[in-house]
């Protein structure tokens, strides 16, 4: 299983890579570690994500509007979040090396070799049995395998004990204890363990001495908390109400990896609702329904979310789950939806002096309101979208075809218009409807090889509608529409064709769902 | 006039925070400097603005593509474009202040002063001419005036040779002789003058020894060129080809000011097109007409336009001009169109070692492009927006209004639904239109107020269209559509209303006139 997963991971990189949706970055020069670019086609399909998004949260939702706050803020911010003192990795460094790892990674990296050698137990007693292997009886009493897993709880609860009481060099110590050398140079030397911030920062502007040391924010969200009552007041809003916003995020993620899914630069798509306090936990479940029928909407399968309820919370934290999809790597969170109190109001009202309330008419006095906050990585519901819509086929002509079976309304491309012939008028009649489409959807135009060679080239980035012009077309003004999914066609009239095209690609149409 | 300008651009300042277009950013710690953050209303001007550009670049043209690079980018990159070794600013520190000047602006604002005395001199001759007052013949004869302007040509004169020569003490030799003191402290004791590096640095990742410093980019260009291979043969371009990218750059100005006009994070929109070496000056001339036309169909005073040349052209250029535009502290450039030949593709093939050439099969051989590159920043878009946009008016009843007469496709908002009466069933009927209106246009409810003050709430804010519901909405199913721009009212059928407000406010609609 997971061995297959491995595969559909490297085989949506290759495609990706292949048709334009993500390159390397800065690949000429070999690439800069855990940056992606997305390409032509990877840029439209984020495109449709966020509008989606956006359309769907402050469009269609008359008590939430937008925000667009930049990546620089003041430096307090990010001590008023806890983010200054407390967005911390236990980092440790190879004395021979230099380089760097998390020591908590190192553990887990050593605990995966044995749980690897559990696999080979396993896969060794199996051939041995055949098909009398039970296999979970096998690893409930074999001398040799209990003992693997007991070594592999051991370290799991230090581990655990040591992180949560903060004495690091604990971790220092199992290190030493296990044997783990440096992956790269197999040196045992290691430094003592220390605390590594996660934020980047970098140095503003005008001040010769150094005082202007600012931060990349690591989450949009405290961009609209130290707004709330700038949008609130010229906005209007009465609580409940909530402001949402689409932008970069950066985290020095020492380990950054499973391509696009942990970046140290990504992109978040990030909704607070502000609440009366005590009506928070209405409005968290109203909130987990909303996000979770907006994802069912899109078809990628009903199937690959489930919820995960948090029991370790965070610090801010009264309730909070994750949306989770089955990512190739198996489930892992893609949204997550915490019920956030009012930590961050207050701690900006203690940190800047200013109030942070709202008048409530209703109560008739102030308060700082809670919020349940709704957070999306764009980049994780990307592959999300590449995972549910990549397909290897075989076609009923026995041909095959990989094609990616993208949400129509988030597909690059809407249409492709494709001439039949390179021939005979066939051209000029395609670019006449070609003209008459583009203005409304985004169309490409081919007339170049077979047709079933242009079908997959559309079938591989997703393009779900061909618009097919033949000599008929010259007779009656009829085309036909293949539809990507089923490769089915139907024969409509060029007149028709905006309309018809329009109801099946239309954000719209998905909007009218929620 | 200066005067009058200078109150315009205080004017939009206070009504873009009144209304929810432009918060200083982080204003509750008393704002970062020159950071500004898009409110509500903000927001959705900078997402119609950019889906406008994206649409007539990409959508229009089937040979240009889009692309979203990443921020961070291998640290040669810069090293190749040029940017580490000369991307400078000339700076001075007070010793006393411990503050950080540009030494040229320093003598810019010095003698800015004297051209201060020079209008002072002319202010009083004026006064004492009255009617027979001659101006130009004044700056010509008056003894004074001649000596404060032969000051002013020595210092540009001598400011400009130390630029050239590089020899920077030369600068502070000049700022000591004409007794510059420092604007903060008085004081005028200087440092010497060294080169600045704008571009903001962090330090990425894993390794311990400091070899991961990386830089934000200082403009989005540099990720077209190094992934021009990539987006090429994967999307099977032929040249000529464009590629087009909206993204975040920052530079980290000294003087960063003057609004939104000047920030240290900024958004550009850039289209980097290739062609074939020698047909370069044929795609800039079409790229210029191209641009302007774009610039002229919204409709923001054909007069607020003009080209300005470049004399001294940047070292890779062989052709280049802005697109200036009236803002109210004057003509400022607002874009730019830039022969860059093959100098950015050139230095990426001698950096990375990997050839950056087209097959060209007409020519039947390879070659490296050059290039032709629209950059407009998208900040100084939305203040061109804003600055034409922002009227104040004395209506027929003679009563006062501000209005934002924003193109209507750039609106945040498309119409608002106002039933005239919070009662007789007024509301519930507005209700059903909005409810009609809402998946294809942003649309705001407000049935608070007299009619006449929510009108004047749309205006603020640029509401092109609003529906009033009344009486006779409730006998003849028709609603009053008002044009902000004119106040005029019609009546129309709600079941035309959909088709009509389209028409009026639709982005296609624009793209139809390109």
């Amino acid at each position: 299983m997971a061995q297959q997963d491995d595969n559909l991971l490297k085989k949506i990189i290759a495609h990706a890579k292949e048709y334009g949706f993500v390159f390397p970055s800065s690949e000429i020069y070999d690439g800069l570690a855990a940056a992606y670019d997305y390409g032509q086609n990877g840029v439209e399909l984020r495109n449709n994500i966020k509008s989606f998004w956006w359309k769907a949260m402050v469009q269609m939702n008359e008590n939430i509007v937008g925000l667009d706050a930049s990546i620089f803020m003041h430096p307090t911010t990010w001590k008023a979040s806890g983010h200054v003192d407390a967005f911390n990795d236990p980092m440790i460094d190879n004395k021979d090396s230099k380089k760097r790892y998390r020591a908590d990674v190192l553990l887990e990296e050593h605990i995966a070799k044995i749980e690897a050698k559990i696999d080979k137990e396993v896969d060794k007693a199996a051939k041995r049995f055949g098909d009398a292997f039970d296999k979970d009886q096998y690893l409930a009493t074999n001398g040799r395998v209990l003992d693997y897993q007991k070594q592999i709880d051991d370290i799991n609860a230090r581990m655990k004990a040591a992180l949560e009481s903060e004495k690091l060099n604990d971790l220092k110590a199992l290190i030493e204890e296990l044997g783990i050398a440096d992956p790269v140079s197999g040196s045992k030397k290691w430094t003592d363990v220390r605390q590594f911030n996660l934020m980047f920062s970098t140095e503003l502007g005008s001040l010769a001495d150094g005082a202007s040391k600012i931060y990349l924010r690591p989450e949009t969200a405290q961009g609209i908390f130290v707004n709330f009552l700038n949008v609130q007041k010229t906005g209007r809003m009465k609580i409940p109400f909530g402001i949402a916003q689409i932008g970069k995020a950066f985290r020095n993620e020492i380990i950054a990896r499973q391509f696009i899914f942990r970046m140290r630069e990504f992109e978040q798509m990030e909704m607070q609702f502000f609440v009366k306090p005590g009506d928070e936990m209405q409005w968290y479940e109203h909130w987990k329904e909303t996000r979770i029928k907006w994802h069912k909407i899109l078809g990628l399968g009903e199937d690959n979310y489930r919820f995960h309820d948090h029991l370790n919370l965070a610090h801010y934290a009264n309730a909070a789950c994750d949306i989770e999809f089955n990512f190739p790597m198996g489930f892992k969170e893609l949204e997550g939806i915490h019920s956030r109190t009012d930590f961050d109001l207050k701690a900006h009202e203690e940190h800047s002096g200013k109030k942070l309330q709202f008048f409530d008419p209703q109560e008739n006095k102030s308060y700082v309101p809670y919020v349940i906050e709704t957070s999306i990585g764009l980049d994780r519901m990307f592959l999300a979208v590449l995972t549910a819509a990549y397909k290897e086929e075989t076609l009923e002509d026995g041909s095959e075809r990989t094609v990616l079976k993208i949400p129509a309304a988030l597909a690059p491309y809407k249409v492709a218009v494709l001439p039949l012939l390179k021939k005979d008028g066939l051209p000029e009649k395609g670019r006449e409807i070609m003209d008459s489409l583009k203005f409304d959807f985004n169309c490409q135009y081919d007339e170049k090889d077979a047709i079933g060679k242009r079908y997959r080239r559309q079938d591989a980035i997703g393009t779900p509608y061909c618009i097919t012009i033949d000599h008929q077309t010259l007779e009656d003004n009829t085309v036909t529409l293949r539809h990507r999914d089923t490769s089915e066609q139907e024969r409509i009239k060029v007149s028709e064709l905006t309309g018809r095209v329009s109801e099946l690609v239309s954000i719209t149409s998905l909007l009218k769902q929620l």
